[in-house]
């Protein structure tokens, strides 16, 4: 548990000093770039993925005093403790153990002395005989007719992963299936995705670890009623993946199945979990969503056992926290530049900003230093006709870039014009780095290009299950290597508390005037009851 | 032309004494809220909408003085101007005439002298005409079948406001139709499309004004020899909307019929174009899409002719600036509550980005306050669980939210807990702002809510066409009267010039390549050459 400050290491200091030094127009990214030999310290391979960091302000002082950071800070051992089953997660008290989800060694992990792994290969098991029976039509709707249609109803952690995972691995789905995401309460959300499944043959799979996430379970009654009304039988329609004992197993709750969710595994992190497991595998095929899992499992022990200067996210996140606390950077974008994966930046962006959008240390002091980025991106070649102007002239923010060496549809390599398409999109990722970096001199100010604008690359050999694997427990170990080096606890969002008491308060006073049409909303502020007022009277 | 600093009018120097008062703790956003008849000098309404803007961090003397700024700097003139047909767009010496594309009030519009209205007029009625012989199948495939898919090949401005009004109005949607978008080089993009569309009722609308955007032309390619092979002819199955007489023209380009654009017109504001027009008469119907510019039309009309003081896009620009150069923020969110508006941000994320994310005024010298902002955002409850963490305990921006009172799928009204989903979300959207602002002192540092943290509030009554035209009139009146605050030129983007110079270096390089598998690129530097041999390879 981090009771020190960043201050408090000696080596902060001298990070300090070094960025002043870097800001020297000698230092400017047009020079750094063509250092002789730039990418043999800038360059980093492991775990059959790529990444580079040429492109970003730093030299090779500044690596090493990053990496003193690092070690001073001992965050490869709180890595360790995460991994082992410490109750890390402290003001929860509570381990974080999504890793265990993807373990595959057969090691035990202890938490409290008990090993875990049982429970997590049993509801491994379970998914996939249940998936099993659900694609040979073993079990099918009501009517007897096969699933074709998944509507996942969750919120937040319980759906963004697995939306970013089932986009990126589309090609592999099961021809017959299509899945949906009924994540937002707005009723809109609802009406869209009925007016296109077939009842008979959907599969609800309603996800929450309490089981009293209220936009999940208001859905979920609409759900229920829509099916009702249908004539077709709750329990054939509906499973549940929610917590053991939890609410969610109340009998009247229908379900075809259930699977255990995990106390020790938080939301943002659970697409490995029966999260993602369950309507990856309905969606994927079980043995695609076991590939994810294995290549998430050698990014991982890549995490736990690469010493600090050739650790891929753990160099990843000392460049956060340079960029962001000593650069000064208030924001970050991921562009990757493969459409599958247009759904990676949504993703990073809740894992990121809910992780360590904090501002105490986990051991509860206010934090000195920021912790914590804004995330956002849209994928490459798109972004550059979206909002390139401001990341080239504009403020500036550091980009992390990701490449695919071979795309799918390869049939589509044409080269009509010399340069296949493909190549026309590496032409395109190539360039901007350079640009974003090297800038251009030019006599007028409106065609001056300041450059020294950092990026990262990424990059992917192909989109395969075993990749996006890679790439999603690469982003969950920089963000908990980044949440230690900043000190605060990435596993808690006491954050988002305040916003559900005070929706409470205005849910009861439109209970109440629900019940009585002369109610003035007297138990709110004025504000509060204007809105009330315009909302009851229909005229805004 | 500006060409003034924002730091040459007086009541600069007094907004940034002001923004130090409204940093002290007796002006925290908590005793703001709760001050006597807040919203009757802190909530607009005009053109349809209501803007309220009680939760940001000014009182009565800092409008004021954001008013006087807005007279100093004359805003309300550059608008007029703009409206009028002067060469407002001065870098690359031209007019910017989207509002003329909205205007049915049948008065000229004179640019360099000529009525422009004729040919604006020409351009719908020929819409209209086309969409007409489209849906009653007078003109079909070259099969004889009625057209059903609907692919725009465009990028950037080509079809982020197009994609944005598609999905905010598709329940409008024609039955039959349905509408794609080709944008992205990535043959990920163009796989996926094709996997879906049937090639004989697919009418592909090729999009671009000068017809050489390297992407466009790229995929329009593809989409020729796709459909040779499916032996269907060319000329049956495209249209273009591009430039008079630009290359799109060339005989060689196969078409059913042409659309034109105008250089007058900018591709991030041409969605009330052709460029919006076709496709979206074609999938909304012509009807529908003349409802959406009847509403924009009338914010413009409330942009051009309302005070300062009630003008609702004038406001919310002066807001941004405040925000954006004297209270610090470098970032804003777009929160609608309505998920059909799910496309609002990366929409307004382009129209702001790359119209305002400059570096010099509109007449060149280099700008003494940054200009533009960095716009991103989900819809909400999504938002709350996503990135909301960071909006109430770490790095503060202020938000936008949009509020429907009237939702889509009344069906759905189900109250079976008392208040239903609708209520639920408005009850999520009203807490939010307020809890934003309010914060909560709490003992445990964890649990403390700094609050203070601005939000403004848009509401429609509904999702019509009208409004949809108002909301996104709103956002270009908005993004136009920002850029005369700030004095940049917002209808340029130099900025994206560099990097598509270094892209055409890299794409020669590819070309020799491919015509010489011995080609060491030696006319790169060491990292693009390190990318390029790895793309060849095969192998990262």
């Amino acid at each position: 548990m981090n009771t020190k400050q960043l201050k408090d290491y000696p080596v902060w200091e001298k990070l300090k000093q070094q960025a002043e030094i870097m800001k020297q127009p000698e230092n400017h990214l047009k020079h750094l770039i063509l250092k002789r030999n730039r990418l043999d310290t800038c360059l980093l391979k492991g775990a059959g993925m790529l990444y580079d960091f040429s492109h970003q302000r730093i030299d090779e002082r500044t690596m090493r005093l990053l990496f003193k950071l690092a070690e001073s800070r001992k965050i490869r051992a709180s890595f360790t403790s995460m991994v082992s089953g410490e109750s890390i997660n402290v003001t929860e008290e509570r381990a974080a153990l999504h890793t265990a989800c993807r373990k595959f060694s057969g090691d035990p992990v202890f938490m409290d002395g008990k090993d875990i792994m049982p429970d997590i290969r049993n509801v491994r098991d379970q998914i996939k005989g249940f998936v099993s029976q659900i694609h040979s039509a073993a079990l099918t709707g009501s009517t007897g007719k096969a699933f074709r249609h998944l509507v996942v109803i969750g919120i937040g952690g319980s759906y963004l992963g697995t939306e970013f995972v089932s986009c990126a691995l589309q090609e592999q789905a099961i021809s017959r299936m299509k899945l949906y995401f009924l994540s937002n309460v707005d009723i809109h959300n609802f009406g869209r995705i009925v007016s296109e499944i077939e009842p008979e043959t959907t599969l609800w799979i309603v996800i929450s670890k309490s089981f009293t996430t209220p936009e999940t379970l208001a859905n979920a009654r609409l759900a229920y009623e829509f099916m009702e009304k249908k004539g077709l039988a709750l329990k054939k329609h509906f499973v549940i993946v929610t917590r053991k004992g939890g609410p969610g197993h109340h009998p009247a709750t229908p379900k075809l199945a259930s699977f255990d969710m995990f106390d020790f595994i938080g939301g943002r992190y659970s697409v490995t979990s029966a999260v993602g497991g369950v309507p990856l595998s309905l969606y994927l095929g079980n043995e695609t969503f076991e590939r994810f899992l294995k290549g998430a499992e050698e990014m991982d022990r890549h995490a736990e056992e690469t010493p600090v200067s050739k650790n891929l996210p753990l160099v990843a996140a000392l460049l956060s926290v340079w960029n962001n606390n000593l650069l000064g950077y208030p924001a970050q974008a991921i562009i990757p530049y493969a459409s599958p994966l247009r759904k990676l930046a949504p993703h990073i962006q809740q894992l990121g900003m809910e992780s360590n959008g904090k501002q105490v240390l986990a051991a509860g002091d206010r934090l000195d230093e920021p912790a914590g980025t804004i995330i956002f991106g849209e994928p490459g070649t798109n972004a550059q006709h979206s909002f390139f102007q401001l990341a080239h002239q504009g403020r500036p923010f550091p980009i992390e870039f990701v490449g695919v060496i071979h795309p799918r549809y390869p049939q589509y390599l044409d080269s009509s014009k010399g340069v296949t398409n493909h190549q026309e999109l590496w032409a395109n990722l190539i360039a901007q780095a350079t640009a974003l970096a090297a800038g251009r001199e030019d006599g007028s100010p409106a065609r001056h290009f300041p450059g020294n604008r950092p990026s990262s690359t990424i990059v992917l050999a192909d989109l395969s299950p075993e990749n996006i694997g890679r790439l999603l427990a690469f982003y969950e170990a920089k963000t908990v290597f980044e949440a230690f080096l900043w000190g605060n606890n990435p596993f808690d969002q006491f954050g988002v508390e305040l916003g559900k008491t005070v929706a409470d308060d205005i849910r009861q006073e439109i209970l109440t005037r629900n019940g009585n049409e002369n109610y003035g909303f007297s138990k709110s502020d004025q504000i509060a009851r204007y809105y009330l007022e315009t909302l009851f009277s229909g005229q805004p």
